[in-house]
C-alpha cells in the first residue's frame, strides 16, 4: 500500500487545518464573534459536534479577550488543561495561569470534607482574590463548586468555560452554568468535552487577544 | 429550572461512569484485552466513536503492560499528554515520561532543517536508547518521522500509541503505523484522537501494569 502524505510545511499546518474545517462546514455560517473559538475547538478535535454543543453567553467572546488583556488569570480544574495554555501569550498581557490541583492543601481539604479535589480548587481560586477566567475541562464537581461559590458571593469569573467531560454529573453541571446569569460563560452542552477542549478555547481567546492571525 | 445532581462519592465517581459507559455499550461486545483501553478512552472524550476507531495489533495491550512492568519509559509528543500520564503509576515500576517538545535543541534542529519540532521529538527519543513507548497525540509529523526510524532501525518502540488528532496528514499518519510490522501499536483510526486520548491509552495500560482496579 502506497501511503501519500500531503506537502505542508510546518508554518503552514495549521493554516492548512483550518482552511480544511471552513471547506468542510461548508454552507454552515457560524457566529463571527465565536467562529475562532469553534475552529480552534474542532482543530483540537476533529470532532464537528462541537458547532452545536459550544454555548456562548452574550458577548462571552469578546468579555474574555477584554479580561485577559486587562491582565486576568486563568484558572484551570487539571494540569493538563493547564499545560495546554499558552504561557508566552498569557504572559505577554500580563496574565498568569494557575492549577491547584496537585497542591497538598487542596488534597487535604478534600479528604477531610469528603468532597474532591476539584472542587476545593475552584475555592482556592476564590480565595486568590485576583480576576481570572475559570477553565474546567474536567470535573463537573469544579463547576458545581463555582456555582455555588458564585451564589454565595464569593467569587465573579470574568469569563467561566465550562467543558468538564463525561458521565455523572457533566450535563447537569453545565446546565447550572448555563441556567445562571451571574457571569458569561462558554459552555460545551452534553457530555463531551476535556481538558483539551478548555485549553483551546483559552488558547483561541489569548491568540485574539495578542493579535495573533489564527 | 430545578437541576438534580446524582449523589455520587468522589472516591466511586469514576466507578460509576465506567458503569454508565459499559451499560450503553449494551449488546456490544468489546475484546476482552483491549476493553479497559477503550473504555477509558470512551471515559476521557465520552465519544463512542473509539470504540471503532481504535485499532491494536495482536496482543497490543499485553506487551504494553509487559513493557511497562519492565520499566520501559513513555514518551509523548505534547506536554499536555505528558501531564495526563500518571507519574505514580509509572514511578511504581521504575519508569519514566519524557516530552521533549520544550528543549531549546529540538527547537533548534527544527527552525534549521525547516521540519517540525514534533518530528524532532522521535529523533530525540531514538538517541534515548531506552526501552519505551512512543505515544504521539498530536503531531501526524511525529508518527512519520518514527515511522522512518523504525524504517532505518534507528528505534523499536515497545509500542506505538498512535492517535494524533487533525486534518493535515492525521489519516495517512495512521495509517503508516497500521500497515507496518516492526511494532505494536494503538492506534485511533481516522481523525480523531488528541492528547487526552494519548495519555488515557498510556494510563488504563499503567493501572493494569500496576494491578489498579480500574
Amino acid at each position: 500500500m502506497k501511503i501519500q502524505l500531503e506537502n505542508v510545511k510546518p508554518a503552514d499546518i495549521e493554516k492548512r487545518s483550518f482552511a480544511i474545517i471552513t471547506q468542510e462546514l461548508g454552507a454552515r455560517q457560524l457566529p463571527a464573534e465565536n467562529e475562532s473559538v469553534i475552529k480552534r475547538v474542532i482543530h483540537t478535535t476533529a470532532d464537528f459536534d462541537y458547532v452545536d454543543a459550544l454555548r456562548f453567553s452574550p458577548d462571552a467572546v469578546a468579555k474574555g479577550i477584554r479580561a485577559l488583556q486587562e491582565g486576568a488569570c486563568i484558572v484551570t480544574d487539571t494540569q493538563m488543561a493547564y499545560s495546554g495554555v499558552s504561557k508566552p501569550a498569557l504572559a505577554k498581557l500580563g496574565g498568569q495561569a494557575f492549577c491547584f490541583m496537585a497542591d497538598e492543601d487542596v488534597a487535604q481539604s478534600a479528604r477531610e470534607r469528603g468532597v474532591t479535589r476539584a472542587a476545593c480548587c475552584m475555592e482556592k481560586a476564590a480565595a486568590l482574590g485576583k480576576d481570572c477566567i475559570i477553565a474546567v475541562g474536567n470535573a463537573p464537581t469544579a463547576l458545581v463548586r463555582l456555582y455555588e461559590l458564585m451564589e454565595e458571593g464569593k467569587i465573579a469569573p470574568r469569563l467561566i468555560i465550562g467543558v468538564p467531560v463525561g458521565f455523572v454529573n457533566v450535563v447537569e453541571s453545565k446546565e447550572l452554568i448555563l441556567a445562571q446569569d451571574k457571569a458569561p460563560y462558554i459552555v460545551a452542552r452534553g457530555r463531551k468535552g476535556g481538558s483539551n477542549v478548555a485549553a483551546a478555547i483559552c488558547n483561541a481567546l489569548l491568540y485574539q487577544a495578542t493579535g495573533r492571525s489564527l
